[in-house]
């Protein structure tokens, strides 16, 4: 039978190593509430000794209930030359009051005596000493081999020697770090079912992926008998990432047959990624593993046909066991297929025989030549669809919009101002509104003028605004795609604009937006 | 001794099935002729049956002079019930007079009955006669075994069944196809190591990413002898992508021994990905293997000093091998040391005890808590350093800009202004330009104000605009980031401005543009 297999994350700390990765106090606490509800076993919170604000996130997660997880703070073996329990770093460790405490230290030689500038029996010393007191203040203790395999492979009997001493100072684990992220998966398992052999403490395995082998890493290693992995959501980390959990947890459960996280967690997955980027400000990877907003998204046309008769054809797992969902991808290689059941997806039945149908295809391509995506702007898409179909009255008729911006370092001051006049049931509408910049003073323009007619509009909330230069290597000239997301509260849509002026751009896509609100309203009658 | 491994690239085809890759008639022929000097040794161009710019460019191909690579073009096994010579896709195919053809046919019996509606034995003469027509007409024939490993976890005596038949028609490559990639690495070496029991003909690997691990499956197949591997430039194509070629080759090169490119085209990897990304107006990968601008970049204090002691202690390979540089991180996380290696690789010798570094790491600590990121921006980077140590007076001074923008859909017209009020040694400048958006106007009416004091930069060219969204859920009220990236012809300049006004954002990075290009021309002379 296989030992379970245990998830240590690592996001807050190793994962804010990556470039462009900064979370302030705020956001670790939420991500750390996050993690537990998820499931994870271990939240490695921060390194005590290198700032202040993760001694905060320590004292305020002393002082909060965890579900699951067990917190654990980072640090390192005491210094060379001191005792463990006079190393002021150590002793930072044991004031986080973490219940879990991992220490990283030296593995290969070369770190030793052209890092550590010690002797190799100093090191092992430093190690054995360093858990010891951390055990014997009723920690438990992860000892993070670090250049494990690049140490093993200079010099097996040492690195070894260095599991070794930590298994003597009393660690739960020893973890198997591929530091430099350039090992190969079996090269990891040779070495891995050496370690197996020659320790009784668990290993576990924290890979990077420099060579974008991270998770075939860690799975090589789990194979091999490791029961803990280390990770981070997403794969943030310095480089290039770590171990990304988020393609590591379904490899492990639904593939492996090693369950780490309930069903319920693991239908969740997607969110947890979303949100992850979210807080962190990155961008969505669409084609990460599992989670991506592509990763199920069918474009060629023999594919669609295939997925239509039969999911199982060209879907490796269910899309929802994760969170996510199959789409249909409208573009230049698509059938018609795509079309009709792109629109099938949104609730629209399509007839192949209605003349319509050729124009809305035409439509489709003609946009997408401009520049236009509908991909990720359902809103847009069924709007195309319904005016051309329904032959709707548009909601209100721009007549004209005017945008002012002025910054005066000298006076002391900026100011935006849009004015907008807009036609709603054949009356007119003549507004101004002032703003952050030109968009959002266009955007309240927009709205005054249309709120004595469509009160409802209030209600709308922009979610998100993405500005996608299209060919940004003509500079300031260039062609730009805006990504509007919009909300009122119980349900969300995407519209788009294009345009080789950003104000444009956005105008169209603000339009869109309350176009769909509106017609959308109309329907469902209320 | 290990058998040479062929590199076979369906970026061409394959990888425009990914979610936002169009690739015009002429980006598929400069894409090809790229990989045909980087010494790819099969390029795919597309699949003549499925539209009318792949037929066309089979034609520009041969009319051209490949290098190294053979052109090949990809098609299907012969319609059921058909004679493969009277297969009107097959006939395209032989019309192609591309010299490789590869076709794809089933399996998996699952597929046999379900999509294709026939028997198994139908299909097994299908792979056969069509393999055996066009080896009759000449051609090199790759036979792509569409998932190949579900197939054979399903029923392996079929699987290789239909490998046989290729192989009986006279393929000179049979490809082993993890379609749907959700296939494991160990799954994958047990496989191909019977396949190679089993069959004579040379066999290859085509994996796709769905469980994060193509590039592995690839190297699994490659250890069990497989001798070519098929993927894609940068890993694009359907749902999560093909195997990444750029991460394969110097996998296979470096660390497994297996030379695929000539060293000199390694040192032009990344190169090669930028320039694939830039073509199919992909973002690049910051993050990825070996080619992506952080990969090796180093941001944690203690790394950066270990680095700068000896790099190998932090990297699994030379950057400069495959075209990539290190970079040390100025950033929240950064000591004093990231702020000096950051300063030295830009040629500034920053001297620890002088009073202005600490008030320049403050300048940097505030700005960065304001959203401005100078990994990407050394220009801005250098100016913010020059401007305290050498009290440089600015070369101009911006008193007042104005611009605006009206679109009437009425009055069927669209302009925008900018005018600009500057100080260039106490003169007043004050011009005003037009545009095709507010940005670009003011862009245009800058350049008039400073042409007089400053004739030289009519050289600046702005090669990439940037913007990026910080907080997106505020909205069209979120602050911006604006990354220009300015040329001389020379040498190439990036710059940062950050505010919630995009019109102020690009100002600000347009100014340090121009403002940096002046000081720097001073101190060289010119």
């Amino acid at each position: 039978m296989n030992t379970p297999v245990t998830l240590y994350d690592t996001t807050l700390r190793d994962g804010t190593q990556g470039e462009g990765i900064n979370l302030s106090l705020g956001d670790k606490l939420r991500i750390a509430e996050r993690l537990d509800q998820f499931g994870v076993d271990y939240i490695e919170g921060g390194w005590p000794g290198s700032n202040e604000k993760d001694i905060e996130f320590f004292r305020a997660a002393a002082n909060k209930t965890w579900k699951h997880a067990r917190i654990a703070a980072f640090g390192s073996t005491r210094r060379v030359g001191v005792l463990a329990k006079e190393d002021a770093q150590v002793q930072l460790l044991l004031d986080s009051l973490a219940p879990v405490v991992t220490i990283f230290g030296k593995t290969w030689l070369l770190h030793v005596s052209e890092v550590l500038k010690t002797t190799p029996e100093e090191n092992l010393a430093m190690i054995r000493d360093t858990v010891q007191v951390l055990c014997g203040a009723g920690r438990e203790v992860v000892y993070d081999a670090e250049h494990f395999f690049d140490g093993y492979k200079d010099n097996p009997e040492y690195a070894i020697k260095c599991l070794l001493a930590a298994q003597e100072g009393g660690a739960g684990h020893v973890i198997l770090c591929d530091t430099n992220g350039g090992t190969l998966p079996n090269e990891v398992a040779k070495i891995c079912a050496d370690v197996r052999e020659k320790i009784r403490v668990k290993f576990g395995i924290h890979t990077h992926n420099d060579g974008g082998l991270a998770v075939a890493n860690a799975i090589a290693a789990v194979e091999k008998g490791a029961e803990q992995v280390q990770g981070t959501i997403n794969g943030y980390g310095e480089r290039t990432g770590n171990c990304n959990l988020v393609t590591m947890i379904p490899n492990l459960q639904l593939k492996m047959g090693r369950p780490v996280v309930s069903q319920e967690s693991l239908s969740g997955l997607r969110d947890l990624s979303l949100f992850l980027d979210e807080v962190a400000n990155q961008r969505h990877d669409t084609r990460a593993p599992f989670v991506g907003e592509s990763s199920f998204a069918h474009k060629g046309g023999m594919h669609v046909n295939a997925v239509n008769k039969l999911a199982k054809t060209f879907e490796h797992i269910d899309p929802a066991t994760v969170g996510n969902h199959r789409r249909i991808l409208v573009g230049e290689l698509s059938g018609r297929t795509n079309v009709f059941m792109k629109a099938r997806e949104m609730g629209i039945a399509l007839d192949e025989k209605d003349p319509d149908t050729r124009e809305i295809l035409q439509r489709i391509k003609s946009m997408e030549a401009k520049g236009y995506e509908f991909e990720a702007a359902d809103a847009s898409f069924a709007l195309l669809i319904r005016r051309i179909r329904e032959k709707t009255e548009p909601a209100f008729y721009l007549q004209e919009y005017h945008v002012s911006m002025r910054n005066s370092p000298v006076r002391q001051y900026q100011e935006a101002e849009a004015t907008v006049k807009i036609l709603v049931g054949g009356e007119p509408f003549y507004t101004v509104a002032g703003g952050d910049g030109p968009v959002n003073a266009l955007d309240n323009a927009m709205r005054k003028a249309l709120a004595t007619a469509y009160p409802q509009i209030q209600n709308i909330r922009l979610t998100d605004y993405k500005v996608r230069i299209l060919d940004s290597n003509r500079g300031t000239e260039a062609k730009t795609r805006v990504l509007i997301t919009s909300a009122d509260g119980a349900k969300e849509w995407s519209t788009v604009g294009v345009s080789d002026n950003l104000v444009e751009a956005s105008w169209l896509a603000l339009a869109d937006s309350i176009e769909y609100y509106l017609l959308d309203q109309k329907v469902s009658g209320n």
